[in-house]
């Protein structure tokens, strides 16, 4: 016979926590079996409890505990609860014996492989769609997988916490909860100092010059944002509308310029795209941002018909200096042509920067279309991203940015990838599958002739 | 020797699709693999185009296309696809043997585990994560779940593409990306015909009718709202303010009533909660959208200290004919005191009503406290849901809905739940744990004795 | 020597009014001279003391304290308070006086007219003004003004208060200062409320219907709204939008009727224009509303090239009466063509109806293009609204409102005003200053040859 | 008999413009009377234009083409267009001579009076209204009068379409029309950056600079806004919470100090209060604004009790100067004890700043409470502006500022004026009628004892 209870009544055990509310944030004071007010339970308890039938009833106010504890936790602590994490909150052991029990008892049974499926979640996953019920829980879930990430390479059990934490935000960062929003300068100023600090390409050095990039006529600016962070961009593109394709970066980024009329661009430049959220690692935004930012403004420009980037070659000097070391990249010839390389300021030289530009050009052509890294890639990771994207390489800038940084990372090579919306899939697919890289005839006659032995 | 390709050039294979672009919206034209326009390929090959690697290029486009080709088919067309999703999108058999055998080999790896974790995902939950990517998608799968529900008894196979979505949809509407909006009488017309629409306790007759539960000052209604479903409240909760708990429903919605100042107010009633969305069955929203309007109206009015509800009994009447046929529920006495209840238009009797108030009562305590279904449970779905939100059974209301609908369904009873802030934690883990039901002095008073045989 | 008072210090005088703060809302306490708390003074003090120096300091208290009990005085002292306005809130006569004395010391002084200027200006216009300070005082200087028109007949004299009234409005009103507002079905409910209201034309019988004018493809409403009266549109413009200009209201009205594109449509179709607030009357809006509504639909879809209404004739049935009876607009061989019209149900009789068709017409050419009233203006006065704004008389349609309105108002007729923008001007321009009638060919092939006595 | 004209037909005259859309913006294109596209018209004619009947049927375009002509014009025509406001745009001299002879018909007539004051005004102020359709036309009339201030020395003239400007933004600018918005780090950008550069009391350095200002839980900013102007704040003011009545500004503005919880605080400062638009000067916002951020303040942190300025006496250091030459103001042992203010460096000189205190604050009092500048008014213009709102003279600051602008303007004095909503219409009343200077007891300790002569 089950008992009916009376309420209220004093509790018979104990509870572990009251709430309490203060000026409308609820509170938690924690108590012993006695009922005496004693102190919080540490971290990995308090998990325990949010996944107990008491976190049903309280979800809310023990996942802010828990986020509030692990956040005003010192760093020793927050690494225990991280570890806590991988060794405790696996899956159910008895659960997958079962399962795997039935799946004996049945082999190939859909439904034993389903229910095994079901049984060998980690029991973290459920513990972080708990934690996310906490007011502020999404931005705190991403700030501590962002801490677990600079624990990974110490700690490679840390791993597959991770990996639970990559899935959860690939579905809760899909792409169809993401809204795209044009940032200008009526954007609150606290994104905009997110703007100024995230930007990751070229540096914004002050609150002019990101008025400069994004007030003009000719200048726009748009991100993903999820709602759930909505002062936060998770990433953002700067687009700057030109008569042509250009080929050096200064001038687009240079304060006293004319602007032009919108209406009078025919190119749209994304010159320089920037992740934001550490945490959110390996969720990938940026080719679904370039696609749309393009048919946005289609939409609103119609004559603009050209879509390229202008981009940074970050692995370029750094594959060169190997290559002319040794190895069959680069002949005989083409290394003593690059040796002026080696003459500092040569770039403000006339004569030498004439007499590398080939040389260099030739290089490049076969760094993006010939190199590979260990793994079969192209090496160069902003190659990686665009051409994954579909886009193709459409032009070499010899010069294109003879800052400090350029030269040190390109000796001041630039690139533009070019976004053909007819070529994206098939670019794509080749890419993907069969690690064509797409580029113009403009590159590929940069590409050196191929010695016999490297003939396929 | 990896290959390049010059962009553009025409396609080897044919492409399968090729985009257009209509007034802003993307078309896709299909091709064969000559190149010639041709019919668009069914859902399933759709579906399995969207997984491959042309989906990660064309995810958007290709997700539009899929669900606006479901959403136009027949029926039968439909219904093929929901069980295509069964039987061809469930976990990868390679994988899983794979994963199989790693476990095997190492027995208790919890390595192993997690590989296999990943390994026996049905291939329909990627599938739906890339459908979210269509503009409208989430709504479109909640109103394909919804249809895949109206099929579940004839095609039980369909149940495990049910389980999908419902492990999809817990993540995606977790009460963390939830926003409680005030529906009130400025809120757009587009949502308040919604409100009129799914309201399923106490029928909204017409527009006066829905003005007069949301403007006077002594009315509230919240919901939640997803931000991908801009329009559609997932569940709403009307609100009556009042001196004091009220015992019948038809005072609380008569519009001609005079309202009184919502600082006057020391009770808030919760008279009528309706979820609205069938495609989201087993999410659960009522337990956290109670909680947080209770702290709202705290908020607001401090005055208002007892939140109750007013709620019906649906399952009274119907356990009570059965009780009434036999079983030890009832004694004889109680069975010849019920008579009455057999007399038509007994409830404008006033003796009748007077004779039958007691008899009624001590039953319906029955019903509640000890009766249980075949599962154990309480018998009413109203109490076990707020039961089970920790809510306390505070009082039983005779006469309290006397509609054609309230006596058919409950003899005209109807019951006031309190959720007192301080006991929805022990009720609930009460309820959970041990099946008992919190119930007030006043309403334990209405429980006959036990009879010697039916003491535990 | 001035002198210098301590802060606080008991007031000498007593003060008139304490300000008392009950949730946020500021009370006046009225108190004698002795600092006894008394009855709040009579509406004309209040105005008095809110003109003077006391008004300075706490012009939102007494702003609001007169408003409300405006508000809620009976009608009786509501009156009383208009008369005074009239009578003791005009110009200060000793500034006049003096002002005047100027100018006959200084004839033609442009300083000495433009100081008589301020001085005449009625003190009731700085009332008005901070009267305005109050919460909500906008809108309760219109309903002032509204109730003012209705005692208009009977008190001639509040005639000059309605002048000043006027004055203020027409600068506060200014098109400068309107938003123009898309109304759809995601307005909220209280301005849609409005719009059933307030609609003169063809009355929206309930909200299905008004979903009807609203959510089609094919339909749009647009209102002007001030930012002091969020809730009310000031006034509103339904459109349709078809492939041809309509000759018969009915089809529009059609709940049933299909939809079409928008995109499809070549014509817009003002079919309802309606002004809401009585005490904004001569305010001219409409004329505004309907421009740029225009621009609106040209921006939206550039395949609308046409802009036409389909317009009652209020006045027509009246005039015809009266022309039938005698004077020499209609000859006699036309009046017996119309004999029909006194037959009950003609138009439901086909052969009654085709002979009625022709001379109708030509009645309702000489209506509109010869008939004048005793001021000389067009007869109609929806016909003076479309002209005066620049529009041109179109088209002629016999039968296009059979209701048992149209039939009685009009004999059924209704008629299409054409607004292009390239005539406007010089349409308005001959209308306004040479009376002369812009109208189409169409319509002045009805006319009937002037017989030679009525050759200019 | 009037004439029907057909449409569309030829104008006969030529018309002066026709409008032409360039990408939705109306133009106008100019003819001559033979139809000949000619040069635009000088700005006085095309005034006379807006006023005319055309300018009824054509008012927004023909008001946007005057003020894009007059904002495009040189420094010369601008004014020669003002001038001409001046003399060709005042009264009608015909309605103005016949208005008064009909007073003189019927002296004391209060309807010929009122005539008369509609006879009487300027033309321009219906140019005004009718520029105020353009749109922009609020900011462009706001930036004429600007400009108009600036030529108003050396064009007295000009005074009197001041004067008709001051009034017209008066009603325009009413505080019923205004909106109170927080300022605060989530506000565009575009205002903030006029934050930055309208702060006129302590210059904003750079945007940390700013940010300091507004993020901190203790800091607020409010201004006021008028809807057509949405960009432009009109007025701000700047609020510090502390615990006590500051009396250096220094610690307010550290960047480095440690915010309190704003719940902590018991006294709100408003440390800076800025008008920005010169062109409103005369339309009094301070008083308004600082009343309603008292209510503001009050309603959300009930904590709060004292709401105290820290304000800078900018016409102390000048009125001593002259007071040290000469007069009856100080006498000569006051005079001889503020010597060492000659001594530069004097604030840095421990003993010379001791010695210099009670001299320095006794001239103070006298400057507050007993000097007057040659109207009879306080001579101090911060002094004035609270004073005048009803505010008392709470404390005088040694030392509040001593940057350099602080020594130089007020010896490094500052002073608290206090805000006690029970005293606010007191203290107007007594300041604007018997010029009484509502002072604490403190203040008044400093002030010397009248010698005979001086005694009332």
């Amino acid at each position: 016979m089950t008992r009916t209870v009376q309420t209220p009544r004093p509790s018979r055990f104990g509870d572990l926590f009251d709430m309490l509310t203060d000026r409308g944030r609820a509170l938690l004071r924690w108590r012993d079996g006695a009922g005496r007010v004693t102190a919080p339970p540490g971290l990995p308890q308090m998990a325990e409890l949010l996944l107990s039938r008491r976190g049903e009833a309280s979800g809310v106010a023990l996942a802010r505990a828990l986020v509030t504890a692990f956040e005003e936790a010192d760093e020793a602590k927050r690494l225990e609860f991280l570890l806590a994490l991988a060794d405790r909150f696996g899956p159910d052991p008895g659960a997958v014996g079962q399962a795997l029990a039935a799946i004996q008892a049945q082999p190939g049974s859909v439904e034993a492989i389903e229910a095994l499926h079901t049984a060998a979640e980690p029991r973290r996953q459920e513990l972080f769609r708990r934690l996310n019920l906490a007011p502020g829980g999404t931005a705190a879930l991403v700030r501590m997988r962002e801490e677990l990430l600079g624990h990974l390479r110490d700690n490679p059990g840390l791993r597959r916490v991770d990996s639970d934490f990559a899935h959860l935000f690939a579905s809760w960062f899909n792409r169809g909860f993401l809204v795209l929003r044009h940032i200008d300068w009526n954007t609150p100023a606290a994104i905009l100092e997110k703007i100024i600090r995230y930007e990751a390409v070229h540096a914004i050095r002050n609150w002019d010059d990101l008025r400069g990039r994004l007030q003009p006529t000719d200048r726009r600016c748009y991100g993903f944002f999820h709602p759930q962070l909505v002062d936060e961009p998770l990433i953002f593109v700067e687009v700057a509308l030109t008569r042509a394709m250009p080929d050096t970066v200064a001038p687009l980024l240079d304060l006293d310029r004319t602007p032009i009329d919108a209406d009078r661009a025919g190119t749209a430049v994304f010159y320089s795209i920037s992740n934001t959220q550490r945490g959110l690692a390996g969720v990938s935004f940026g080719n679904f941002l370039i696609k749309q930012v393009v048919e946005e403004l289609k939409s609103e420009l119609p004559n603009i018909r050209t879509f390229v980037t202008l981009s940074p070659v970050p692995g370029f000097a750094a594959w060169l200096a190997q290559a002319r070391e040794g190895g069959d990249m680069l002949d005989d010839e083409l290394r003593a042509a690059l040796k002026p390389l080696d003459q500092p300021g040569w770039h403000v030289d006339p004569d030498a920067a004439q007499a590398l530009r080939e040389p260099l050009l030739t290089a490049a052509a076969v760094y993006f279309l010939r190199a590979r890294d260990a793994k079969g890639r192209a090496v160069d990771p902003v190659a990686r991203f665009h051409l994954g994207n579909g886009a193709c390489l459409e032009r070499l800038n010899f010069g294109g940015d003879v800052s400090a940084n350029g030269l040190k990372q390109s000796h001041g090579l630039m690139v533009n990838y070019l976004y053909d919306p007819g070529r994206i899939e098939a670019n794509h697919e080749a890419f993907a599958e069969r690690t064509e890289i797409a580029a113009s005839d403009a590159v590929r006659r940069h590409l050196p002739a191929l010695t016999p032995k490297e003939k396929p």
